[in-house]
């Protein structure tokens, strides 16, 4: 919103953001949600001290991936900061993106002998490539492969037979398609362009092609490589100017510490357990203002269509709000980037339950966390990307607009 | 809305918007607020046949001033049609702002002998300014500075050190900065800008600066004058001709007068009682169809963080509603410009109570007024700018959009 950047005052209130990343569910037939069936009785005494809601990630019906819907949480128009594919695969690799930095999502395939894609996959039609096999791959092309005109490749491997990559230089650009021709049967798509802006990136694109498919040439099945999701990062100002901040993200996925650093937020070291992200969060907690703590199981066992591990997650989480609460947070935001309910497996549309606790809400007695009470809620249904219009009210960070 | 022009047609049905101005609160540790806790039949029978609802004056998390929040209750874009606070001053003091008048905010200041600032509020750092002197002094500026160039100055005083001052003249235009320096220790700052469309406005007021400062050379220490948010009126279409209604407004406090007059409004005259508001209604009733009622004391308790009295603006306010309703308005909104809860001493950005009174709405069988009730109002939490649509459409003022 254009006005806020004129209304932030800066205090030493200390807001945090909690991600329970797809927490968001639709009732069983029995009408129970992973949050409604969690034994979660801290989070449930916070919400009847709390203002509650639904946020929607996106817009109504919108499906969000995990890079909108965090965007929309810190505070930015999801649709106007776009993240290209080929930049979130490399952020999810654990890959720094700087800005003017070009990033592809690559897969090896099967070529046949006249250049045409057998196998999409790299398994010659028959299995999927392993992670191992594409490592050693991956080991030889960054052997071989550094640079192409001043132009530095870096490479990571993903599972089976993806990868990423990054290609750091001058002059390169976003809005090329894709080499893929997403279709066997078909060769790849070498890049022409008539958009001088563009020409450098092509010819790059193309001559990493040829080579890498050099090289590979007697890697059958694994005998060439196809990319896809040409980007760039967004030129997003930095979360600490735009809300006069100072961010800190505790996550231990790489595209969450991703999504966390491309927006500026200083990343914190943290296990793989939540209990250390719990533990990171007090050992910092002098540092920082701002706090942006992610737990991600929520989601992974929502796509594995496992109810009773998504609860047993929310669970977890909740037995560490005790300890969050004794570092006395002006602004504790518990929340979701979406919903992704079992009966899915997968991300979904559905409004995300919010809660927000800070001295000065509308609280309501006999609340709880889950969808059905957070309807209920004071807040109401509302834009995630509002979320930070909120934290920073309720942390006494806004002046007043007009007289 | 773009498309409300073409809709609007006129017929004889009468509306009333009764403002009880920063009458939403959050919860005390009971769960109470005054709007809960306040004894107020009336109202509390009127919300079992109206639409309830709460709005949002300007944005989630926005806290308004009363400019921008009663815009929106007008059916303006708060943040399109900004006043700035030279003009709100001079309205606050009961002072006719024209199109095309610059105005300013001033205080008194002390000035050391080189014209350095040593105290901003006219005190020589031991006290501050009292009305009384503020009126002398005000009075020999109006008596020797009427004109500068063609631009005529106007003065009025307000409470201590501050006042506000009107230039009437050709060619003047906003966007200078202030001449006051804002902390002490610095001198005056006279203005100098490469615009051409302002230069004539910062001669004007240099030279204003420059002859006021002679003048009270000796009335140390209220030696000087401070200059702040030079600003012109919105050009805003008048709500006569945007929702094609016949509106007048009763209101006692200068502000509100003053809001009401901007977009247009007839003012009518009133005493400072709440009763000789609705005396006025009752009189006025035959000679428009769209009235402003504005209460004051429920926002100046609210900042005195009085819930007690707060309470007891509302129960008087109720007391009242069966006059209102015998003059049978087709439409009677009752709702707040923003909320100013007790525990916050302030305006804050927590959504309004609204109760839409009229025979064609969602009714709730043992509704109250209060902030819980109107969450599970049938008009949801909604824009405050919308108001003008509803109240439009509940009078029967709207063509359908569209065949």
């Amino acid at each position: 919103m254009a006005i806020l950047d004129s209304l932030i005052k800066e205090n030493d209130k200390k807001i945090v953001l909690l991600v329970m990343d797809g927490v968001g569910d639709i009732p069983d037939k029995d009408g129970r949600t992973p949050l409604s069936a969690a034994n979660k009785p801290n989070m449930d005494s916070l919400a009847r001290r709390s203002a509650l809601g639904l946020t929607i990630p996106v817009d109504w019906g919108i499906t969000p991936g995990s890079g909108p819907a965090h965007l929309a949480l810190f505070g930015y128009d999801p649709v106007k900061y776009n993240i290209g594919r080929g930049v979130l695969e490399a952020l999810g690799l654990g890959m720094e993106v700087r800005k003017q930095d070009l990033a592809a999502r690559g897969n090896f395939c099967t070529l046949d002998e006249n250049g045409v894609v057998i196998d999409r996959r790299g398994g010659a039609g028959k299995r999927r490539l392993s992670t191992e096999e594409n490592q050693e791959l991956i080991e030889l092309l960054s052997s071989q492969i550094k640079r192409i005109e001043d132009v530095e490749l870096i490479f990571r491997s993903g599972l089976e037979h993806r990868f990423a990559v990054i290609f750091r230089g001058r002059g390169l650009a976003e809005g090329l398609p894709d080499t893929d021709p997403h279709i066997i049967g078909e060769k790849i798509r070498f890049l022409r362009t008539d958009d001088t802006k563009l020409q450098k990136t092509a010819r790059v694109i193309n001559l990493l092609t040829h080579l890498a498919n050099d090289i590979l040439k007697e890697k059958k099945p694994a005998n060439g490589i196809l990319l896809r999701g040409f980007s760039c990062p967004p030129d997003i100002p930095p979360f600490q100017e735009r809300f006069r901040l100072s961010p800190c993200a505790i996550a231990s996925y790489p595209m969450y510490r991703g999504l966390a650093s491309l927006v500026g937020m200083t990343l914190l070291p943290v296990g793989e357990e939540i209990e250390s992200e719990f533990a990171s969060l007090e050992e910092n907690w002098e540092q920082y203002n701002f706090f942006f703590v992610h737990i991600k199981k929520t989601d992974s066992y929502g796509e594995d269509g496992n109810f009773e591990k998504k609860r047993e997650v929310i669970e977890q989480t909740d037995r560490f709000i005790p300890r969050l609460l004794e570092l006395s947070p002006d602004v504790l935001i518990i929340t979701g980037d979406h919903s992704t309910p079992v009966a899915l497996k997968n991300h979904s549309w559905h409004p995300v339950p919010y809660l927000l606790y800070s001295p000065f809400v509308r609280w309501q007695k006999d609340a709880r966390f889950d969808e059905e009470h957070c309807l209920r809620g004071s807040l109401g249904i509302f834009p995630a990307e509002k979320s930070t219009n909120l934290m920073l009210a309720h942390s006494l960070k806004l002046d007043k607009y007009g007289a």
